[in-house]
């Protein structure tokens, strides 16, 4: 079956019938300003992480309608000859700003900045808001798991747990957070995320024992490997990998039960062995808060994967692409004006905007401010947008270590409160600046 | 970027060195059975519905080892050479039965059984989880939404809010479920999911009055279309739409606001203007007991977006693929036995099983029955495997319009209560019979 590279039909109908309407009215190339937003932070966090902006300038690149794509539209009778004609022949011609990938957001930051005709940046908006929901959602979890894991390394290993190509970005996305590995092979390949793994228990129920088990492992895989210790009896266990491996074990690791008690027993265990250097790793549905309650705990490093792949109680993001400025009529001369809906419980504040971290004089984050109109950064602000497409060229990519890094020093930025894992309102307040009245 | 159909690195990296391992101490070809069950439903959720079996033979046809995999692979030491040389002329070779598509499940159902070597069947665990957990998971929630719509049918419209791939996955099970449409075109590309959408508040927006944009959208989809009414003041969008379009209006869509009480108000409106045939489709973070709510009000469709592609509060399965069964050592001949770990709080069955659902005279579910060794089906038994791969054939495929009509059947199977919205116990109890001595 055909999956395929397209990208093109990762769309929702109505941006295409948007488009045949808008062409025959004569409105499809009205230049157009579209921004992704969220109006607000999943109840109780503090921030948000800016993920999938390198996978969406890749969707971006792969966006053409090839004929198989064409040809299902014509049969169905979605868009008319027209449109169908128009579409063969895009290409996003525009520009786009945003976020670098990494950095922090809060409510109304404008992360995405899309501009070109109506038509052309309209088709773009399902799949800006699939990529940016989801990575998002993943690495704004997977970045309080760092935080309440200290300096202690974490596995991502979710994969399972989620559509199996939403593993691959999860990866990447939790990659981007802070996570050392992952047990993802595509990530690996695709995206250059280091990988990670030994033996799961079906390993050792297929051997005649679980000595034939861990002999076979570490034959293979040599003394440095984890050995999983759990399947029958972990003193049992943890004895047996030391016996055959000696104090040069790499590691055990517990996937079950009251993982801090069971730390600190096989700690002992192991440093009256001589084995002190045997790390101890712990899995098994640990979230933020599993992670931070095993601080004390005598634990090497942590594995996560079900709630760091569901993005910890918040699976997406609120992010929408919203148009909030357009022209009057065709052209690039004629003025594009602010434009906003008015529906009940969902306003939005038209205008082109731009943003910056209002850093005080220790470099401590105190508020996200929004340019409306033609507002100036100071002295102390960071600006927040980067360019990323220009006149349809892909110029903001980097690599994912860049990101990487990028994310640190965000949250490294924001007020010590920023990472409590407690409930509470945003680490900084977000500011309108200007009156919106120009684009 | 080359994200091609290869799935076979859609895979833990613990899948590759367990191989390795095993090919090494000479247990690779023992002969093996996995099984996939989940110990438990969601919290307080009725059943449970099998979605991503159809997707899953797709992906196992299509698990093998290019050459771009075996190169990251080895230049990564992931595994050697003897396993990249065993990998390359990897197909699956096996067997496999399960729950047919759209067939309702309860804790400890097995779902999927794999049986092969232990090499062959293993690698296949991740991503049969993967497309399992998720697939069910949107399957599961969609079933609830369509009980509650009763007979007004459901648009999924989830796309933005989940991985762009995912969604098309998600527009297929919720499919299965019952719903009537999507946004998405993928999966109307790929999987003949019947796809709907007309128009945004961007739409409006673009236009110099809502009248123009109205026009525009009449003229090119014709009266039969459904405006989006809310982005000013719905009482005039509502009297303007049936001015321009007539009776003949097709419908208007509310995407804001007390969507009851509004529903009511355009009612009379709309049938004060004579347009009683138009329809009122509403939109905007509807969930299961959002659309009971609206049960009384006059409703002609909803639109579901969020709460469907996360699982409305339960965005995974706890799906598991576990060794229950393996030969004592190589070839055919070697007796299986079962096998089963001891974890604390994760035990497991050991043994190949079938299931059959128990039916009392009126056609109705009493129990989940598990049969562990030789137990017989009784004459009042539905038999719940069926055979989907067949020595490395796929042999179970169907159109997707047979497992939305099984899944229809299987619900209405199921005793009254399993439709109710409110937390409760499994809808029928599992029963395992057998003593689980034999494989």
């Amino acid at each position: 079956m055909d999956h395929g590279d397209g990208t093109a039909l990762l769309t929702d109908q109505y941006e295409l019938t948007m488009l045949q309407a808008a062409l025959r009215s004569g409105t499809a190339d009205r230049r157009a300003v579209f921004e992704v937003f969220a109006r607000s932070l999943p109840a109780g966090r503090r921030y948000g992480v800016v993920a999938g902006t390198g996978r969406l300038l890749d969707a971006i690149e792969a966006f053409c309608f090839e004929p198989a794509q064409l040809e299902f539209l014509a049969a169905n009778d979605i868009v008319d000859e027209p449109t169908l004609q128009w579409l063969e022949k895009y290409r996003f011609t525009g520009n786009v700003h945003g976020y670098a990938e990494g950095d922090c957001f809060f409510p109304e930051s404008p992360i995405l900045v899309v501009e070109g005709t109506f038509g052309e940046a309209v088709l773009l908006e399902t799949l800006a808001l699939s990529i940016l929901n989801h990575d998002c959602a993943i690495a704004s979890a997977a970045s309080r798991m760092v935080q309440a894991a200290q300096d202690r390394p974490l596995i991502e290993m979710g994969s399972r747990r989620t559509h199996e190509r939403a593993a691959v970005a999860a990866a990447r996305a939790a990659y981007i957070a802070g996570f050392a590995t992952t047990s993802n092979l595509e990530a690996g390949r695709l995206y250059g995320v280091p990988t990670a793994g030994t033996s799961a228990h079906s390993f050792t129920l297929l051997h005649d024992s679980e000595r034939h088990a861990f002999e076979a492992q570490l034959a293979s895989l040599g003394a440095d490997t984890t050995l999983l210790v759990d399947t029958y009896d972990v003193e049992r266990a943890v004895g047996t990998g030391v016996e055959l491996a000696g104090p040069a074990l790499g590691g055990v690791r517990l996937d079950s039960g009251d993982l801090g008690a069971l730390a600190r027993r096989v700690r002992e265990q192991l440093d009256a062995l001589g084995a002190a250097g045997t790390r101890i790793v712990v899995t098994g549905d640990l979230d933020e808060y599993g992670i931070a309650a095993l601080a004390a705990a005598p634990v090497d490093g942590y594995g996560v994967g079900t709630s760091l792949v569901t993005g910890s109680g918040a699976p997406t993001t609120s992010l929408v692409y919203k148009l909030v400025a357009r022209a009057d009529g065709p052209g690039e001369d004629a003025p594009v004006r602010p434009v906003a809906k008015r529906s009940p419980g969902k306003p939005s504040r038209g205008g082109r905007k731009t943003a910056v971290r209002r850093l005080d004089g220790h470099g401590v984050a105190h508020a996200e401010a929004i340019f409306l109109g033609e507002a100036a950064p100071g002295p102390r602000d960071r600006v927040l947008h980067v360019p990323l497409v220009r006149d349809g060229e892909v110029v903001g990519r980097e690599p994912l270590t860049a990101s990487r890094e990028r994310h640190a020093r965000a949250v490294a930025e924001l007020p010590a409160s920023a990472v409590r894992l407690s409930r509470g309102e945003p680490a900084v307040p977000t500011e309108f600046v200007g009156d919106g009245t120009r684009p």
